[in-house]
């Protein structure tokens, strides 16, 4: 039961969050996970650093904060064709790479849960995350472990080609991987 | 045309690179590019910093050094089977991510490229070196764009269960990958 007062101060906690995360992914995407401090994403946002204390109380929570905002990126809405449904969800991914620099995200948190592995489980989390949207498409209509297969071939040859080509896959590259692998795993 | 000393001064060349470059890259891979400098690389691997500038005179010059070491991982040898020998290239990848750290190293790469864009020709002879081995087993006997295609779905399933997963695909995952890629390329 929230009074006006609680409402309002509720939306002011939520803008002052998002304010905040905001300003720490682009830290993290821009200068990597060491950028990611308190004192420099304070001063980034425009809030005090007693403010984001109060909110992450150590550093681990203010990264682990700022990539979950990853969790909020674009996703492809189902059709019910399968076909379509992946190619626009694997589209959609790939637009990620190129609009909100996720590239550069998935990078820093690879290197990130390497050499801080208190932070795998922030990784293995975003990463569950964002193949769930694929796993989801499989799962009806395949066994386990080809939806596991499935989801490492087709999530990975966009990661090949973001992350060691340095180019994301076009939309014709992306259609036929699916295509691909959609025939080899037909009944 | 060499004489004994010029053969032995030679092999004191290869010697004394293959000592700084394994030195540089262990440094790599366990501390990050940044770690790489002239000084640390010295310290590190025995030798004069006035030695390293005499082989690599700058330090992107060493950087390449370093990971063009990558070059050298283990592949698999052919066997004229293209089932088997995807299998084969594929674990041997994987292997190099377990006991050579290749993971690590590739994260290094990824995110090397990504913040100096002068070493992005460096990561992509690195990747079409390592990608080389799986796209001459399948030059033969697919077109081009499906060896594209192939090549980003069978690599980018290795890296995306080593880096985003941080597990290397066991080999019964990746003898699926390549069936049912191959099903879903087979005429």
């Amino acid at each position: 039961m929230s009074n006006v007062t609680g409402l309002e101060s509720d939306a002011r906690v939520v803008r002052t969050q998002n304010d905040v995360l905001r300003a720490a992914l682009q830290l993290l995407v821009e200068q990597g996970w060491e950028a990611v401090t308190h004192a420099r994403v304070a001063a980034a946002a425009g809030y005090s650093r007693a403010t984001l204390y109060n909110h992450w109380p150590t550093r681990q929570a203010l990264l682990h904060g700022a990539l979950s905002r990853l969790a909020d990126m674009p996703h492809a809405t189902s059709t019910g064709d399968l076909r379509t449904d992946l190619v626009a969800e694997l589209i959609a991914y790939r637009d990620g790479m190129a609009e909100h620099r996720l590239d550069r995200a998935l990078a820093v948190l690879i290197d990130l849960a390497a050499s801080q592995p208190e932070m795998a489980p922030v990784r293995d989390r975003i990463v569950a995350d964002g193949e769930g949207y694929v796993r989801r498409l499989l799962g009806p209509v395949l066994p386990p472990e080809r939806v596991e297969a499935t989801t490492l071939l087709l999530c990975g040859a966009v990661l090949q080609a973001a992350l060691l080509h340095g180019e994301p896959p076009s939309d014709e590259m992306i259609k036929l991987t699916v295509d691909l692998v959609l025939r080899g795993v037909a009944p």
